[in-house]
């Protein structure tokens, strides 16, 4: 049993309208000095594999098929167990 | 100049629809053998303040204002630089 965690992030360059709305609604509620805001998704994931590099296999083509859009998104996979 | 990156995540016990709609199109893909998969934000964000304290705190208080519902998410703050 392994856990995988898997981060999302917008390639630079891409806009980011979450990022956005955060950034100014973090100005709106008076937080100052704050810049450069991307949100991304965090996924947590088990797997049944117990082979390091068959479960970074695995989780990398389930991040090309479904996970990650890899046109405008980086991945990255950690991996833990 | 600090960066900050927040990761969020739902609450043991607190239904994730995103997680269970992933794990199915997953195992619709033919990806066997994968379990409890949960989807949390991750936020980046760089900040002007250099105390680490008070980056951490103003951090802190960004979940607690507006990033995180502290109800069903938990958050962690990870500082860099």
């Amino acid at each position: 049993m392994m856990r995988a965690r898997v981060h999302i992030t917008l390639k630079h360059g891409v806009l980011d309208p979450q990022g956005k709305a955060i950034a100014n609604a973090l100005a709106g509620l008076g937080f100052a000095g704050v810049d450069d805001v991307r949100q991304g998704k965090y996924i947590e994931l088990k797997l049944e594999e117990t082979d390091r590099e068959r479960a970074r296999a695995k989780v990398d083509a389930m991040c090309q098929k479904l996970l990650a859009n890899t046109v405008i998104e980086n991945y990255r996979i950690d991996l833990e167990g």
